[in-house]
């Protein structure tokens, strides 16, 4: 039978972790916020070693929080980026993140994005990515970034995304190495 | 307040559109029901003008159809490709459509894919790519598609994707024309 709709929705225990009336005033915490989620994700064996936030960096407050759900729900688009972006949007009624009254939006993930999530992000209208853990990180374990290039994030730049990567970098591969120590299923297509 | 919870269905037109019992025999006959979903999606007033279908190339049947969905939803990610493998997947209940007892899977897509929706492919196990309109036909009409190179169509066949491009090119490009035409938004982030 063809299906038609789809639900999905974030662990319980995601809207009890993030403090959503704390602001985040710089990079690192933004990030560590975001290890967070992908540690705990693992630990509570929810789905993959990934979390993402979209913060408001007016305010320094989380707006919207991702983990992977690809297991969870089947769905290899659920990405802890593209769940925190759809969350975000869903949010602010609005397909884009960027422009009028809004405040300037970050993508703060605890890895490199891949191709999907790279392309998810400009569309979102997001103004800074954060990444921590590296495509080499993801990939030592197993995971496959896709057809990302050095060209890929040119791209980004070129329309205005500021990019910034490797922060907090040890600690967010410290969380790929726990699922993978952990037996974790690496799940690309 | 955050939101942690999407609810995402496609326009009730689209089930009865497709005709889910027929084979579909050949590339243009795949590719002529995605364009039509492009079409209606534009007449109808529900969406941009794109339209996908997941084929199983073994019956000839298809499996799932996505519409283009960003504005009905605000949700940059419901690009039509990404709606059909979703909905692919959770007919299946498997993030691969690739494998094991699976026939092998076609993502059919009136345009040539945006950078988000060609990682997505990947990961979604995708077995052939067929594309309509190209990403020529769409950035005439304002459309961006994102970081996607050359590379990045070697990436996919360099892990057994079957790509083929152009299919019914004209009839596909032409729906791009009517909405612009009609003076459809044009929704890069």
């Amino acid at each position: 039978m063809p299906v038609h709709e789809l639900r999905i929705s974030l662990p319980p225990w995601v809207e009890e972790l993030v403090p959503w009336e704390r602001p985040h005033a710089d990079e690192d915490d933004r990030m560590r916020l975001a290890i967070r989620l992908a540690r705990e994700n693992v630990l509570r064996e929810t789905g993959g070693p990934f979390g993402a936030v979209v913060f408001d960096l007016t305010s320094g407050l989380p707006v919207a929080a991702g983990v992977n759900l690809v297991e969870r729900y089947q769905n290899a688009m659920l990405h802890a980026e593209v769940v925190a972006l759809m969350l975000a949007q869903a949010a602010h009624r609005r397909y884009s993140l960027h422009g009028g009254d809004l405040p300037r939006p970050a993508l703060v993930s605890s890895c490199d994005p891949c191709a999907m999530c790279l392309g998810a992000t400009l569309w979102s209208g997001i103004g800074d990515l954060e990444c921590g853990a590296t495509r080499d990180d993801a990939s030592r374990i197993g995971f496959d970034e896709g057809p990302v290039f050095p060209a890929s994030f040119d791209y980004l730049e070129a329309r205005g995304i500021r990019v910034r990567r490797g922060v907090c970098r040890a600690e967010a591969a410290a969380v790929l190495q726990i699922y993978r120590d952990r037996g974790g299923v690496i799940y690309n297509g």
